[in-house]
């Protein structure tokens, strides 16, 4: 079983409107809502696939319990932890004039430190209960934490026997591989930045050196890479280019990442096959309107070609 | 004691931006929420003018839940019809740059015939119940309803003894006043829409022939003009031109109307002292940033100088 901990969830709106304009009144044709944040298009992912999965992490308010109602009616397992603040929407306007969307992101809760502890115990909890072999920590932190908390997971879920994979990005990151993760997995982009490293291989040495375990680095139609803490180096690149949303490509990778370690694939074995599989949920990912959605023969197809 | 009815009640949403920059992503850096609606807001002033008031409508959904939330939080009486369909938001984006508001109105729930029956039953048993001496019937209706469901309201509180004002527009305020509704309450805008006539007059005159009791008429700067059901008129102009929000002035004025019927006002009385407080109020709740508020020091102020 897969647990994912999402901090900072949401729950993703999608406005449809006639045409976007600035200061003016909209009627909103249709609204779809729907729980995300990376750690449950993950989860989201994990389910659409088959694979057994909870999803966790801190939900307030009104929008909380939304949040929770549409993974009930999805049939995604859940255990959410209560915080006092509102959890945040994210409202993604789509202007059918020209196809593209103005989002707005909410701040979401600011969480004290008297609810983080006692969060920290109740995933805790969680992993003893529920036994996950792995454990996904994905998106951003509320206001209130900062990446220690994503360590002080690490090493609460190191210590009950599961394993950890990582997405996280900037200091969050930085802060966060002390407490050595099994698998991080930023972008190029966010490896860059957080490092500040002008390459892949010395910006995942360099988190290597913090502490991270395998670092798997995506970047788009050049593939994925994945270097292990000796150093050895494997790359899988996508079949094909593909149109479409690149929203949550991400999040299935962390998915298909997940579920190799699941399967116990360990950082010395080799990693071909799950990265092969990563780039294949990811493109599938690609292909739906939606974070955290993909079709299982998208992906069987893509995989037939992913090598 | 006032009871208003808002059957396509709103949670009222404010997003703080430091710039609209269409189809680019924006950091919300407040978030407002409200319960909101016309008869809702008309509500909120009574009670902010220490009047006893009890909201109700329809309500559904989790919008639904954190509308009522909203109204237990504020101290605001109520007791809301649940239906299957969510409730709508309105999402007003306020541009710090420019200060202008760019506003997305959700469609709201479809209400069914059923639906509509069980509240209809419902409103009825809280008139029996709570014993307004005045209902208020106001704003937009939800997809399924139209103006007769707000005729069989006014004869059901007639029924039951109790009197009625209409705030309602378009093909639903001409439907509705067959029912006899003590007071409608259009705009001069909105009446000319609704009747075709030229003049406010002739518009008046035309929704009398219907079967409306008193018209009062707001013309913003121009005033207010009450014309009963025998042709007498009488316009009250306000103070001095107030620079502000507009937006509620009209459920303030509404909320006055109702305060003067609950008095024991009646279609024959003279209306000065009553379209006066009604000036007041409206005015006082211009100077509000939110629909549903005025401060009883600015009406006090504002009333002293209204004759």
């Amino acid at each position: 079983m897969i647990l994912t901990v999402t901090l900072n969830a949401a729950l993703d709106v999608t406005y449809d409107v006639d045409a976007l304009v600035p200061h003016g009144s909209h009627r909103v044709r249709r609204v779809r809502e729907r729980a995300g944040g990376k750690g449950v298009n993950v989860a989201s992912v994990l389910h659409a696939m088959g694979h057994r999965v909870v999803a966790t992490g801190l939900a307030g308010g009104g929008t909380g319990r939304q949040l929770r109602d549409d993974l009930r009616r999805r049939g995604i397992d859940h255990d959410f932890v209560a915080v006092a603040g509102e959890s945040r929407r994210t409202v993604t306007v789509v202007d059918a004039a020209s196809g593209d969307a103005t989002i707005f992101n909410e701040p979401g809760p600011e969480v004290s430190g008297v609810e983080w502890r006692h969060a920290l115990g109740v995933v805790e909890e969680l992993v003893v209960r529920r036994r996950p072999a792995v454990v996904v920590l994905a998106g951003s932190l509320p206001r209130g934490l900062d990446g220690t908390a994503y360590g002080e997971l690490v090493e609460a879920v190191r210590r009950r026997g599961a394993r950890t994979v990582l997405d996280a990005d900037g200091p969050t990151l930085l802060a966060a591989v002390a407490a050595r993760p099994d698998v991080v997995k930023p972008n190029l982009a966010e490896l860059l930045a957080a490092t500040g490293c002008g390459d892949l291989a010395s910006g995942a040495a360099r988190l290597h050196e913090l502490g991270a375990g395998t670092v798997v680095v995506s970047a788009g139609p050049d593939g994925v890479t994945a270097v292990s803490p000796t150093g050895a180096t494997t790359t899988v690149r996508p079949p094909e280019a593909l149109a479409g949303n690149p929203t949550g490509a991400g999040d299935a990778m962390v998915a298909a990442l997940a579920a190799g370690l699941a399967d116990g694939l360990g950082a010395d074995d080799d990693w071909r096959e799950v990265l092969a599989d990563a780039v294949a949920w990811s493109a599938a990912a690609v292909l739906q309107p939606l974070a955290g959605a993909v079709d299982p023969d998208d992906v069987a197809r893509l995989r037939a070609r992913t090598s």
